[in-house]
């Protein structure tokens, strides 16, 4: 069943991955088909900064020519701006690196291309992966934002350019973009993946993700980056108990964004998934306000030489956020740290009466204008806690754009929950 | 009472601060100092890959002539090689970064400079902060090593080229060159100070630190980078209970290093400071080998570039260090972070029984010879908990080098064990 030219766009990365290790697709013929597509719709999406398509071409075809690399083997890759690269600008959405030219890849980019992976160009980043976005749309209507801060690697993945692309989180850099995109987006835990040449925003929680078509992609993706080969053999049996988390913040989602939510509970439901309703306790809902404080304050921190060198070329909204962190003293940032690890705790007791925590992803589809990239509120807990967490889109809005549930694992247990989510996105797939 | 020019160099950061707040003292007259001996003894120390007089200069005359800028206001400082900088060439220690010119500063480093710190240059570094050395000798005897990886800070801080240096801890990287100097190290408590900018060895460890000639000094210097004011206003009656830590790896101390730790008790008992001997937990005693499986591991996955890319320009000791790093298993990883969750919490528990841990600095003197730079053993396992601790030099061993003890306090309590380790220092002057 040949597909033709055009198919390959559409194809997953898993199985594009399979195709191409046994030589039944080439690693030019996919490529091919992503330029395509780039040709035809960047102009209006806009998700790159820099793209080289003779370059990635001949890496395509001494690809084809020479053994397989590894498990990323010809599969096109975007890589959000904010990862420095050997062969592209790196500019982390901000005036004050646009000249800057790497000489070196930053260590998640040079692990995918170790494995095979062609670097296709660099996705736009909002301004240091902060709110102030840039030029990207939301490949599913022009007048929406795609989210943020990983806004061109989301559109890019959803518009069919590759099937596969890099971004990071701070507070909801993946999860949102890929549930405004109607993609899958997956963060690992912290700590799994290096973070060497990714610029830094805040350090206890910049985590470097990835998007994808379905679970087995990103899996596939970051599997390499946490140097993790069992996140690719995932056991199919993995039927989840499903923690169903309204949060405190259930009154900020949109009624569409709620009818999802509910829709797919009772789809779990109806698969026979067991469902337990699940209050957060306070120790953790307290922990949206000092995400917060501790990103302004780590910002603060280490955008110290663009703060005190280049105050001019900082957007308003970037410069507010670092006044805001500078007030934040260190007996703050301790209690900070003191709540952290209560909230810590409570949650690995609570994750005994389930597999899966689920929430809603973002407020509801993708905010109409340009001029903001929407909420993160409904990931900021789970990304100080630093678990690993998924979106998966579960349908459309009444505006026409996706809506996604985001799923939660505990601390570390990554490969459960993977193999957890993707039973869940088969049985949504099936129901 | 005025000191002559040359004496300069010598004052503590601490006190050329006072005198340079109240414009006692010039920052011209105390970089003049500085250069003065750097020209002298340089050519034998080698501390320096490379640093500006004259453009030092014209920052202190600068800064003479304008507003009191911060508590580093005209304090000489060195950077370690490993920070990136905006005016010097940032080598890592590694031919790779031979021609690397950074555009824009580490964050530690622009917050030092933005409190008023004159960057005179930049210090030898080994290869990535690994274990193969750089060129310099340790100031007290040249055929001895000056400890790694923070060699050059450690060199020119003991041979009153600047007062204060910047440097980072992955194993022992400021303590040890800090004991075999006969200076002062300290390493706060892990992630209160931004890495931003500083190249990435091993991410769970990775700590930047500092190098003075008192307790106050490294105070003063640190607290800069943490953005911790109360660092510099310590209260002076803090006599700490001291748990007596001969650790697991006694034999392995010198019978001088062991003289001189057993004199140091016997020196607190006699001034009154309440002493315990402290055993490790086997949970604890386990992080000595946990913590170089996890360096190793993290080494492979941060420089993934380098060693894809320029295999050939690592030295045979770090591609075998990253061929280590790459045997170990994602399930080995899961493990060492269980084992170290496990150890944190019974240390955690431990300290209730004392206000310090007082261990040995490293195994001894200084070895001789310049194809290593000693073994990091003693400081393994805080490294890898993230405690902050602080070598306190005690005495000179049979061949006229420095030996240091190690004290260590428990996590995110830096403010107190400064306050402790300070009281300390000074009950030991004083007996």
């Amino acid at each position: 069943m040949p597909l033709s030219d055009p198919d390959f766009s559409r194809l997953t990365a898993s199985d594009a991955a399979r195709l191409l290790q046994r030589r039944a697709l080439t690693a030019q013929a996919l490529l091919g088909a992503c330029i395509e597509v780039i040709q035809d719709r960047e102009p209006q999406v806009l998700a790159w900064r820099e793209y080289d398509a003779p370059r990635a071409m001949e890496q395509a075809r001494q690809l084809d020519q020479g053994p397989i690399r590894g498990p990323l083997h010809g599969l096109p890759l975007g890589v959000k701006d904010l990862f420095d690269t050997r062969d592209f600008p790196s500019g982390y959405g901000s005036p004050v690196y646009r000249q800057h030219r790497p000489s070196n890849d930053a260590a998640a980019v040079a692990l995918c291309r170790e494995a095979g992976a062609i670097v296709l160009g660099k996705t736009v980043t909002t301004e240091f992966a902060t709110f102030t976005p840039g030029p990207t749309r939301n490949p599913h209507h022009p007048a929406h934002t795609p989210g943020g801060s990983s806004s061109g690697s989301a559109a890019a993945v959803a518009a069919h350019m590759v099937p596969l692309a890099l971004g990071t989180q701070t507070a909801a850099s993946v999860i949102r973009p890929a549930a405004y995109c109607g993609i899958v987006g997956f963060k690992p835990s912290f700590g799994l993946i290096p973070r060497a040449g990714v610029k830094s925003l805040s350090e206890s929680l910049d985590t470097v993700g990835g998007f994808g078509r379905c679970v087995d992609d990103v899996a596939l993706l970051t599997s390499v980056m946490a140097c993790a080969p069992q996140w690719r053999q995932l056991p199919e049996d993995r039927k989840p108990r499903i923690g169903v988390c309204r949060t405190p913040q259930w009154d900020k989602a949109s009624p569409a964004a709620r009818q999802a939510f509910e829709s797919t509970v009772q789809r779990l439901i109806a698969v026979g998934v067991q469902v337990v309703d699940v209050t957060l306790a306070d120790s953790v809902s307290a922990l949206t306000d000092v995400h917060d404080e501790v990103m302004c304050a780590e910002a603060f921190k280490a955008l110290a030489d663009e703060r005190v060198n280049h105050p001019d070329l900082l957007s308003e909204r970037l410069r507010a956020m670092l006044e805001r962190g500078s007030r934040i003293t260190f007996e703050q940032s301790l209690q900070h740290r003191a709540q952290l690890a209560s909230a810590r705790h409570r949650m690995g007791r609570d994750f005994a009466g389930y597999d899966l925590l689920m929430t809603p992803s973002a407020c509801g589809e993708a905010d109409s204008g340009l001029e903001g990239t929407g909420d993160p509120l409904f990931s900021r807990i789970w990304s100080l806690l630093g678990l690993p967490s998924l979106n998966l889109p579960v349908g459309v809005g009444p505006q026409g754009l996706p809506l996604g549930v985001q799923l939660i694992g505990p601390v570390m247990s990554d490969t459960a929950t993977l193999a957890f989510t993707r039973w869940v996105e088969q049985a949504l797939a099936r129901g």
